[in-house]
């Protein structure tokens, strides 16, 4: 039986969710374009899953576009208002998921204005600089709410107040939701999230486009979820997000609490190893504990993990096998070998305290075995 | 228990499919990304699924670009191709899937030079302008290999030996994968297709991209795909995908020669019908037939035959509810009342010759029934 610590990675389906999507995958679903009985049966329950997800992220239906995942979201937000304003310059941290910091690099390489800010040792970006930003040019600022590497928080309320208005402000709710309740300010106009990132379907993402926003689409086509994604919908798929949002929602409060104690649980399992550092903040988002060891290489650390049947990695997936280490550690001023040394830690909806006293017991036994000192 | 006759807006799932993408989902199946065991594995899937399914295209695995589905493999090969090469201008017929033609009005409208070509009453383009124009100018031209409304097939051989080399040829596969042999010219710089449509799961795609051929991506961000298609892997239904390319592989044929059959029996039973035509060719995609008839509007007979519960539709999918007739019924030179009367009736691995035999009876009773003489 294996311990899956990688829930910021990509969280395990729920099993009610593989139920509901396996049973759908066996009715007679059709295409929600079609006007026939399985065409009109396949609209109802897109727009049930819309509902669900709308109250997830307490937005109104109207203002939730399915997509293919965050990726695709986060490209659709970030090209479509900038193809809309040819001035508009782009405002991110320089530790942004590879989804937001590499759509940055294509627009600053085909001559679109892109300005980069910092986090500070403290995992902060400087709010108030942001704030001047907007204000001296038409801005789009993108950033993540909870930083996947970490689980910084943005202080987003603190921010808001400081935005000059007009421009447009993204937000990556990709790690955020599930985890944290959401309450978007007036402030935001479009945001992205990962339906697998909280217990749904893989291939099922979320953009949010709230009322007045336009955005050039990513996808020309069939003119589905109202002419922003084209595509035929992938419907069991989104039934499926549906089901995990409602889940979702009704148990945040209690599972925010729990994957807290879990975390500080954790760390106070590991915390003595002779040569160990705590990166995610104590406030940060419930259920990720991101360390850095001194003294064993991560790539060592995931493999002898993984020998006992943890999974636990060294930041996004998405920059896994990369040489390089994960740009929020070197943005936190990590230097080595503490910076070929950062664990992540994540945990999810499946991760019992049993789990986490096993995974301390073995992180603990490999870091001694490894250990450059030892 | 309800009759499937719109294979061309969706194919159903084959069973084997399902079973497949269920087991998945239940099992231990990480983000391919990651160094654990449960990413290694979903990184072995992903690469199974690739090799099967480059060879129900008769392509190389590393020309295979799994994606979201046809709609953004046909909008990141006709964008990443016009974005890279700001000379380039765009050829389409005028009746593609909205997926090509609105890709096409985008473009057009930011300012690109697109050429359109109409096709002829018997549903044929006129290739020898369409190689004039490719020689007048650097061009990227895009095609339909099979016409999802009618089934009419492009003359691809003849057509290549006409067309200028180098500025590329984007073709369309979405309705011909699973009904025709492939063998892609060497003139055919990209592809795309929809994994749903030839018994796969929905969401999702193949683009391919022929060696040599440069796209600038559509979704940039964790470098997934090698560089071409950022996003988490969506593994279940990738794995489900290779299964199905190789059912539908293994059965190509027997199914074309099949659904061949199957058509000309459905049109021997209906043709005697006092006001019809068949807009189908005899040599067009096994499965399809499209016809019109003079006397009953389409909504009446889809609504009537869907009492009935047979699933049949007016075109294709993405532009139903439109009150617009079928694109390629309208190019066919088709006019009022026969233009309001267009009925598809596609056929997949689903339909036996019993559902045919019903389909007919009761589109024979329906007809009659709602005929404007009767």
């Amino acid at each position: 039986m294996s311990h899956y610590f990688d829930f910021n990675a990509g969280c395990r389906m729920r099993p009610e969710v593989i139920n509901r999507v396996t049973e759908l995958l066996r009715e007679d679903c059709g295409n929600p374009s079609s006007m026939h009985s399985p065409g009109r049966r396949a609209r109802a329950l897109l727009e049930e899953a819309r509902d669900s997800t709308a109250a997830l992220f307490g937005v109104a239906p109207d203002e939730i576009i399915f997509t293919s995942g965050a990726t695709e979201s986060n490209n659709t937000a970030l090209r479509g208002a900038m193809a809309l304003d040819p001035a508009l310059q782009l405002l991110v941290s320089s530790s942004e998921h590879a989804s937001i910091s590499a759509v940055a690099d294509y627009l600053e390489g085909n001559g679109r204005q892109v300005r980069r800010f910092t986090i500070d040792a403290a995992g902060h970006l400087d709010l108030e600089l942001i704030g001047r930003a907007s204000r001296e040019a038409r801005s789009l600022l993108a950033l993540s709410l909870a930083n996947g590497d970490t689980g910084h928080l943005l202080e987003l309320d603190k921010l808001c107040v400081l935005l000059a208005a007009g421009g447009g402000f993204h937000l990556d709710l990709a790690q955020a939701v599930g985890r944290i309740a959401l309450r978007l300010p007036a402030a935001v106009t479009t945001a992205a999230a990962s339906c697998h990132k909280y217990g749904g379907p893989l291939g099922c993402g979320v953009l949010i486009k709230r009322g007045g926003t336009d955005l050039a689409p990513l996808m020309a086509g069939g003119g589905q979820e109202r002419g922003v994604r084209a595509g035929t919908e992938n419907i069991a798929a989104i039934a499926g997000a549906g089901l995990a949002a409602r889940l979702a929602r009704a148990e945040l409060d209690e599972e925010a609490s729990r994957l807290k104690g879990l975390t500080s649980l954790l760390w106070s399992l590991i915390c003595e190893l002779p040569s160990i550092r705590r990166l995610s903040p104590d406030d940060g988002l419930p259920g990720t504990l991101t360390v850095a060891l001194g003294d064993v290489p991560a790539d060592v650390m995931i493999a002898g993990l993984d020998l006992e049947e943890f999974a636990v990695s060294s930041g996004s997936a998405c920059e896994a096998g990369s040489p390089e280490p994960p740009a929020t550690a070197v943005a936190l001023g990590l230097e080595p070998p503490w910076l070929h040394g950062v664990i992540r830690m994540s945990m999810g909806w499946e991760n019992s305290r049993d789990d986490v006293l096993a995974l301390a017991q073995s992180f603990n036994a490999v870091a001694g075995r490894a250990s450059f000192a030892a």
